[in-house]
């Protein structure tokens, strides 16, 4: 195999589908995946016959991409700002699918009612859960839910994103806010009078913490996405083992210039670039546990090891895990599937880059 | 304009392309721009109407991109593992255009030789100047070049990469180190009896502080990338004013959920995920200058500005000027080109993810 690329195992990619899908059944949770993550026809197909409720996605473009390949529900989990460059595409999109979209402002929805001009999509709003990024305070929720009602949007609910569980120790107080801001939103709507049935939360680190409606509990539906891949920061944070992990980059060893450093072909125009303070490097190189990413340049891994501990020679092809699959997958415009070693598929990536 | 938008301003483009021919010629060094900055087979005929001597590339893939547009003379300046997956791929781009490669090991060496089975290429050895990436010690340039004339490839000299300039204050320290390595990895060829004429080095924070051969000068040759465009990086290191960066990301201003914050559409996925610990933030906003992006996520950049200060207002386009150009190009598939603030051509990133 050429190197760098990226190889998908198909056996851990559909033992993990298949564990969140069951963990969300059990809860009484309908699961609606984010699709940012793999940008995958193929993959949002089998997260749906696993019974998912829909897609999440981020953009416009990406929307269109999952529905030109038969996604028929998707959210728009994104404050969209509905101006004339995307106004007759979300139109296309409202007559095409179930389409339900974000909003986190009244002037928001007044621009996306305008460019809707009557097609039927249903709108989420957005309250911040902690994050700090977009969505409104939850108690203002029934304000911007009062503003799409006035402009003839149906309010389906309210959405957040618990993007604080990406740290040691937070996924579960993660999950606590996430709990107190969806049942505090969704308070508000009702004080409006405009009880939407539907509380989204969900990431990946605090999906198997969120309490479902079966106990009347605050979430109605999750909107993870990484964990149909999971990643070195999934591993490191404890979220999964790396036997769980189902995408890898494979780099080769292109330089050895001294001991204890050797040099991967897989730089961040591959592995991408995140790399949180709590992350020990640049990913994870599981046949060299000791061995850490000290440095990525654009198409140099810098790798350090010990003195004495394994160390593969130049040539070698090395497996490395990134930190964070959502960036990996929009750098490139295929993966190599594998099944029990073998290089048995290659799936486009069907939303790359669309971004707008 | 649907954003997040790249857009090019084709006026200082040209002029930085210039400016750059223009001083390289002055001191009587060629240039060879890195063409993983712009990855655009339009950028790489405007270097080589203004005199480039050819133009230098990271991986195999993208010289057989630019090979395909009409670029005769390059130099992959990577130590390329030539391994079966690309020596057929290497012994065609020798067979079409004057090729050269990089190498670092007598390994390597012999492997490139083996792919590349008489076809005619000519290699330089990398010495390491400091940066402590790929490269032998400038002392050992030698030995890797006589393992390349054993092996029958022609060795044409030394190049190494000054990456180290890349922090406030180290431009002139990394040019007086690349000065050393290319004269120690000269003078270490020449005692192997291999006295290749090339001595190449350059990134765009040291370019202009290179001495060239006119005054018997360490430096025969530059290979800068980032000077087509520069950056918000290069801004603050002094390099460049705001008004010679010549790519910006136009984004929109989609949630203002508090005083003091406001939220773009241009994530991580358009802005790249540069951020050196010297950068103020994830790229700069010339419109509102006492703004930060503080916080980049797939699709949102968080700014955070002073109470009382200047903001834009939901549903206002807003510049951002990312922190480094290479990994933007990267993202996209392709570029708006303007001129006098139209847009007046759309230009295709023809080498985007070519990393094989």
């Amino acid at each position: 195999m050429v190197t760098p690329a990226v190889v998908v195992d198909r056996g851990t990619l559909d033992a993990n589908l298949r564990a969140m899908a069951d963990s969300a059944a059990h809860r009484g949770i309908a699961l609606r995946p984010h699709g940012k993550t793999h940008k995958s026809a193929e993959i949002a197909r089998r997260q749906l016959a696993l019974g998912a409720a829909g897609l999440t996605v981020a953009t416009v473009g990406e929307a269109e991409a999952f529905a030109a390949a038969g996604v028929s529900d998707i959210f728009i989990a994104y404050p969209v700002w509905a101006d004339a460059a995307r106004s007759g595409r979300l139109r296309d999109l409202a007559g095409r699918i179930q389409l339900s979209v974000g909003v986190d402002s009244a002037a928001g929805v007044r621009e996306l009612a305008a460019a809707l001009a009557g097609a039927p999509a249903q709108v989420l709003v957005e309250v911040d859960c902690g994050l700090r990024r977009s969505g409104v305070a939850p108690a203002d929720a029934g304000a911007v839910a009062a503003a799409a009602d006035a402009a003839g949007l149906p309010v389906a609910g309210v959405f957040t994103f618990p993007g604080h569980s990406y740290a040691p120790g937070a996924p579960v107080p993660a999950a606590e806010d996430e709990a107190a801001a969806l049942t505090a939103g969704s308070a508000s709507l009702a004080d409006a009078g405009l009880p939407g049935p539907v509380r989204s939360g969900g990431s990946t680190p605090s999906a198997s913490l969120s309490l479902g409606p079966a106990s009347d509990g605050p979430v109605t539906e999750l909107r993870p996405g990484v964990y149909a891949f999971n990643d070195a920061q999934q591993v490191v944070l404890g979220v999964c083992a790396v036997d769980q992990v189902a995408l890898a980059v494979l780099a080769t060893v292109v330089s050895v210039p001294t001991a204890g450093r050797f040099i991967l072909d897989s730089g961040a125009k591959v592995l991408g670039q995140d790399r949180p303070a709590w992350a020990p490097g640049h990913g994870l190189l599981p046949g060299y546990p000791d061995a850490v990413i000290t440095g990525l340049w654009e198409h140099h891994a810098v790798v350090r090891h010990q003195a004495g501990q394994p160390a593969p020679r130049a040539g070698d092809q090395v497996v490395v895990l990134p930190n964070h699959v959502c960036t990996v997958m929009n750098l490139v415009d295929s993966v190599y599937v594998a099944e029990d070693g073998q290089v048995v598929d290659v799936w486009p990536v069907t939303a790359r880059g669309r971004n707008t």
